[in-house]
C-alpha cells in the first residue's frame, strides 16, 4: 500500500467533524455516485474482456475521444503499457494532428474505440463522422463498420448508442453513475489497457484496497489528513493552487489526468446552496526531475500560495550505474552512485529545501510502479476529489461552466452557412 | 505577421512611460542580454549546419538535456517536424524511461547532442557518463567517442568543454549572454530542427522580423499593450495566473516551453533592490480543443484570476469534411461543416464565453503553422517575459531558488555512502 508523508511545517489540526465523515461515506454510497464502488463491478471488466478477445488480432488500437475519455485511458498506457502494440490516441479535432495519426494507416490493420459517455461529444461524433468517410475511401462501406468500430457509452442514451443498434457495432457500457473525467477504470480505460498489456484485474484490485483502506480507518486515513490541511490553508488564504509532480517519466501523463480531475471538478461558480462563489483550487501539473530546471523556481521562491503533491517511485526496473573514469569534478562526485539514486536525492533536496522555504507539500511513495499501486493512486486522487468537493461544498460531478462555450460555438458555425 | 486581438472587457489604459520604452530598449541593446539580437547571429547558423552535414547520415537523433535545454528544442520538433528521422529526447534522469529509448537502439545508427549551457549540470553530465558506459558495452571506446557525440555548450567554461578537447568532440556555442531558457534559437534548437526537416533560416528569420517591428513600433507594439494590462490586472490583484492555450495539437509543446519561461523568469523571491517580494505569475499549460474537456471549466467558472492567451491557426495544411448519411441531430448539425471550421467555432465560442463571464484575454492569430510564424511567436513571448521581469522589477535571467534543492540532493547522495 502507498506511503504518505506530510510536510513537517504543517500544523496540527483536529480530527475532522464525525459529520463531515458520515456526509462523506453517505455520499459514497450514493447510487448515482459509482466511481468508488466501480472497481467491485466485475461484470464490466468480462465484457471488456469480450471486446478485447473479438479485436485482439488488430495491430493498431485507435482510442477516439476528448477531455475525460480520453485522458485517463493515456495516463494508464503511458505509465504500464508495454508498447508492442501501436496505440494511437484522436484526443483532438486539430485536422493536421488527425492526418498525421490517419497517413499510414492500412484499415484493416486498425480498430477504433469511439468513446463519449453522453453519446453527443460534438469533436468525438465528428471524429466518427470522418472515420466513416476515411473507411468508405478505403472501400469499407457501412455493412463492415462492426469490424472496424467499438463504443463505449451509456448503455441506454445517446446518438452512439444508436448508431450502435443500426450497424451492430459492439458497444460497451459506461455506468450511468461514472462521470467522464471518473471513468477510466470502466472499459473507456481498461480496453486500452487490455491492448497495451496491461493486467487490468491488478489494476482494479489496488483500487478495490485502497477504497477499503479508506472505508476501514475512516478520519484516521491520510485521504482526511490531506483534505483538512488543503482545506485549512485554502480558507486561510495560504494556498490556490495544488502542484502534482511524480518523479518519473512514466507518471507525466498521471498529472495531466489529474489536471482535469481537480479542475473541472472543484471549479465551480455556484456552491451547493447556489451561491455565487467562483472557487476551486488551480491543479499545476509537473513532474521530476525535468521540472526542478523548469517550474520549481516558481514553486520554491514565487507566491506562498502552492500545496505540492510529491510522488515517489521507491524502486525502478532498471538502473544505470554513473561510474566513468573523468576527471572532472561532477564526475567524481556521481560515480559512487546509479541514475535511480541521483533521482531520489533531488526528490529529498526539493522536500528539504521545501521545508526551508515554508511550502507545504504532501509526498507519497509508491513501492513500485505496478498495476496494484496505480490503481491506488487513481482511486486516492478520485476520493480526494470528491472529498474536497464536499469541503469547498461544490457539485464535483457537474460541469456547467462549458455548456456557454458549446452554444456560442454552434451559433458560430451556423452563421457561417 | 501575427495578429492581435484584445479582450473588449479589458479598460483602456494610457500609454506606457517614455522611461519604461527606454530602459526596455537598453536591455534589450545590454551585451549580456543576447535573445533579441540572436536571430541575427549567422555565424551560429553555419556551425550548426556543418554540424548537421558531418551526422546527417545517422538515422536516430537523441538530444540530451533537461529544462531549458530541452524544452525548446521538443517544441520546435513537435510543431514543425516532418518525422523522416527518429529524433528522441533524453529529458530526465528516470532509469525506465532511458531504458525505454535506448533499448532497441543500434549504437551505430545514433547520435547523441548533449546540451549544458553551464556543462555543470548534473542531470546531463549524468546521461552522458551512463551513454559511455552503453557504448562501451557495444565495443565502442573513448576513441571513437567524436562519431557518436556532439556538444552545445558554452564556448569556453565548463566541464563539457573540457572533455570536447580532450576526446575532439564537436561542440556547438551557447552564446554566453544566452541563458538556458532562452536557447531555442541557438544550437540547442536549430540543430535538432535540421534533423527534423525544419527550415531553420526562416525560422530565425521570423524571431527577426518579430524582433524589427517590436523595435520600430516601440510602445505601440501589442507587447505593449499586453505588458501594460498584465500589469495592470496583477497590480491590482486582479490576476495572478496566465493560461497559455493554442488550439493545435502542434503547439502542445508550445505551452510547455512558454511554462518554463514563464514561471523561471518570472517567479521570484527578491526584487531587483533585494527586498523580499516572493512575486511571479503562474503559469498554466492548456491546449484546445481537448482542454475545453478539461481545465475550461476552471478557467470559466472558477476564482477570477486568469488571464489567458489563446492562440489560433487560420489556416491547416489539411481538412477533412463533416458529411455524413446519419440522421441523428448533432450529426445533421455537423454535415455542412469542416474539421478546421468545427475547431475555430470553438475557440470563437469560447472567446463570447469568456467575455461573458468577464474573463480577460489576448488572441493571437498566426496564417498558418510555418517556420516563419513560429519564429515570430518564440521572439515575442521571450520579449513579453523579459519585458514583465521589467515590470515586476524582478531579474528574469537568473534561477537563484533552486540552489538549495541542488545542494540538498547532493548532501542526501553523500550520507548515502
Amino acid at each position: 500500500m502507498m506511503k504518505f508523508q506530510f510536510s513537517p511545517i504543517l500544523p496540527d489540526l483536529a480530527a475532522p467533524k464525525a459529520e463531515k465523515l458520515k456526509a462523506f461515506e453517505e455520499l459514497m454510497a450514493k447510487p448515482e455516485i459509482g466511481f468508488f464502488r466501480l472497481p467491485t463491478r466485475l461484470d464490466l471488466v468480462e465484457q471488456t474482456k469480450s471486446a478485447y478477445q473479438k479485436f485482439s488480432h488488430k495491430k493498431v488500437f485507435v482510442h477516439v475521444g476528448i477531455g475525460g475519455s480520453s485522458l485517463g485511458p493515456e495516463m494508464i498506457v503511458s505509465a504500464l503499457g508495454n508498447k508492442l502494440k501501436d496505440i494511437r490516441f484522436l484526443n483532438n479535432i486539430d485536422p493536421d494532428y488527425i492526418f498525421k495519426q490517419l497517413k499510414d494507416l492500412d484499415p484493416k490493420d486498425a480498430v477504433f474505440f469511439i468513446v463519449s459517455k453522453s453519446g453527443a461529444t460534438a469533436e468525438t461524433l465528428a471524429s466518427f463522422a470522418l472515420l466513416c468517410d476515411w473507411l468508405a475511401q478505403h472501400e469499407v462501406g457501412e455493412d463492415r463498420f462492426k469490424e472496424f468500430f467499438i463504443f463505449a457509452t451509456d448503455p441506454v442514451k445517446g446518438e452512439l448508442r444508436e448508431l450502435a443498434k443500426k450497424y451492430s457495432i459492439m458497444a460497451l457500457e459506461i455506468p450511468p453513475n461514472i462521470g467522464g473525467r471518473f471513468s477510466v477504470l470502466t472499459a473507456v480505460g481498461m480496453l486500452p489497457a487490455l491492448f497495451a498489456g496491461i493486467k487490468i484485474e491488478e489494476l482494479l484490485g489496488g483500487a478495490s484496497e485502497m477504497a477499503k483502506d479508506i472505508s476501514d480507518k475512516k478520519e484516521k486515513h491520510s485521504l482526511w489528513t490531506l483534505a483538512e490541511h488543503l482545506f485549512f490553508q485554502f480558507k486561510n488564504n495560504q494556498i490556490n493552487e495544488t502542484v502534482i509532480m511524480p518523479y518519473s517519466s512514466s507518471l507525466k501523463d498521471f498529472s495531466a489526468w489529474f489536471v482535469q480531475l481537480w479542475a473541472e471538478s472543484l471549479g465551480k461558480k455556484h456552491n451547493l446552496e447556489g451561491k455565487t462563489v467562483n472557487t476551486g483550487l488551480t491543479p499545476i501539473a509537473a513532474y521530476g526531475a525535468t521540472d526542478q530546471h523548469s517550474q520549481m523556481q516558481l514553486f520554491m521562491h514565487g507566491p506562498l500560495n502552492k500545496f505540492l503533491f510529491l510522488i515517489e517511485i521507491a524502486a525502478f526496473e532498471n538502473d544505470y550505474s554513473l561510474k566513468s573514469s573523468f576527471e572532472s569534478p561532477l564526475f567524481k562526485k556521481l560515480a559512487p552512485f546509479t541514475l535511480s539514486e541521483l533521482l531520489k536525492a533531488e526528490l529529498y533536496g526539493t522536500l528539504k529545501a521545501l521545508e526551508k522555504e515554508k511550502r507545504p507539500y504532501a509526498h507519497f511513495t509508491l513501492q513500485k510502479l505496478s498495476e496494484n499501486q496505480l490503481g491506488g493512486l487513481i482511486l486516492f486522487f478520485e476520493a480526494l476529489t470528491a472529498l474536497m468537493g464536499q469541503y469547498l461544498e461544490v457539485d464535483p460531478f457537474d460541469q456547467p461552466g462549458v455548456e456557454d462555450g458549446k452554444r456560442f460555438a454552434f451559433e458560430w458555425l451556423e452563421r457561417q452557412v
